[in-house]
């Protein structure tokens, strides 16, 4: 990037944390729980939203969807079998998703906010620049799958630094894959101390309570602030 | 992004194709096939990219391998075993390689480039900007594994529709990740129709035979030029 580049950008960020910010508040005045996943593509964000959204179900907690692509919808398509308000955010060749754009779909979604309790953003699978953009959310979950290498968290620090929590997602691979657990777990902790991590498999369902415990956890104790 | 972000991104990527076409230049003196291996994080670039050097090993071809990555040199150290010059060019959070990061690195090497006969490009993990970046490539390969979704030639259209071949890497692993091949070969030929595909494994070795004919067929192809 040249200088001038790297100006411009700053300027971009400065502008959306402020923006961020502001959703911030606002979702906490609805009492709105917002969670952010973030993963490279392929990872299994859509698949573990999927499940979730199930898990979800009985809890008596209205939950929504947020979910960003460069340019297709199929995985809002596929959120939406849920039966709960899932909407599409089309990039359009950006890499990421930004305040601005969660203000703008929000406002023409038109949703109440303060009648959701839990929302979801999907954000666009990449593991660079979805670190350096706030979208207000209170949790940010950076997923990891066991297909990928163990040594992802050192390659892209930034995205595990930023993470509240990290989900080891299609553990039910970890055999045929020869994943390295140890190994995925002392990379973690090298960019991300004190880190919390889970183990999921949204085909099996393993580790799905512990992963909506710590969704529901978390929501409480913000409520507790 | 804002319109002076992309004005100055068109800026960039014009002055990166100018560069790239003088570096293509260059490689064409020295005789030198480049193959530039782009794909998201985690699809198997450096394992199938080791084990190609190890079955070019009989070959009698002079090979090399460039790799980049934000901030590790995991896996420069990972083909160097291999026994062929390697080097890393670490991008300090720049999510794909450029033409001048790549001049930059052939010069501060020092490597005679008429004395080697292929050379790999490793890119960054990325489905996104990688694209848009020419290396001055004769040969450019898009990966996709079986771990990952099958529409991702859709979500990522770019990448592929710019590649002059498609692997799809991990393929011993299509059985436990239910790997649907129609489906993607049709995401595939639907973004990029006619595409050549090829099906690998850098675990069992197979597919390995015809993913290095094609390298080879593709130089002599070149050669006749």
């Amino acid at each position: 990037m040249t200088p001038r580049i790297i100006e411009l950008r700053k300027g971009l960020l400065k502008k959306n944390d402020v923006l961020a910010a502001s959703l911030r508040e606002r979702f906490r005045e609805a009492n709105l729980h917002v969670v952010n996943l973030v993963s490279g593509p392929g990872t299994g964000k859509t698949a573990l939203l999927e499940r979730t959204l199930k898990t979800l179900d009985d809890s008596g907690l209205k939950t929504a969807a947020l979910v960003g692509d460069l340019e297709t919808d199929n995985d809002a398509q596929r959120l939406a079998r849920s039966g709960v308000p899932v909407r599409q955010i089309k990039t359009h060749g950006i890499c990421h998703l930004e305040a601005e754009m969660v203000e703008r779909h929000l406002i023409e979604t038109g949703w109440d906010l303060a009648a959701l309790d839990v929302l979801f953003i999907e954000n666009v699978g990449n593991l660079v620049c979805t670190s350096s953009f706030d979208l207000g959310e209170s949790l940010r979950v950076a997923l990891l799958s066991v297909t990928e290498g163990e040594d992802k968290p050192r390659k892209y620090p930034g995205l595990f630094h930023s993470a509240d929590a990290a989900v080891i997602t299609k553990i039910d691979l970890a055999e045929p894959c020869e994943f390295d657990r140890e190994a995925a777990y002392a990379h973690l902790r090298a960019v991300a101390p004190g880190i919390k991590i889970l183990e999921t498999s949204s085909k099996t369902g393993q580790g799905m309570d512990d992963w909506v415990g710590l969704i529901l956890d978390h929501r409480t104790d913000r409520e507790k602030l």
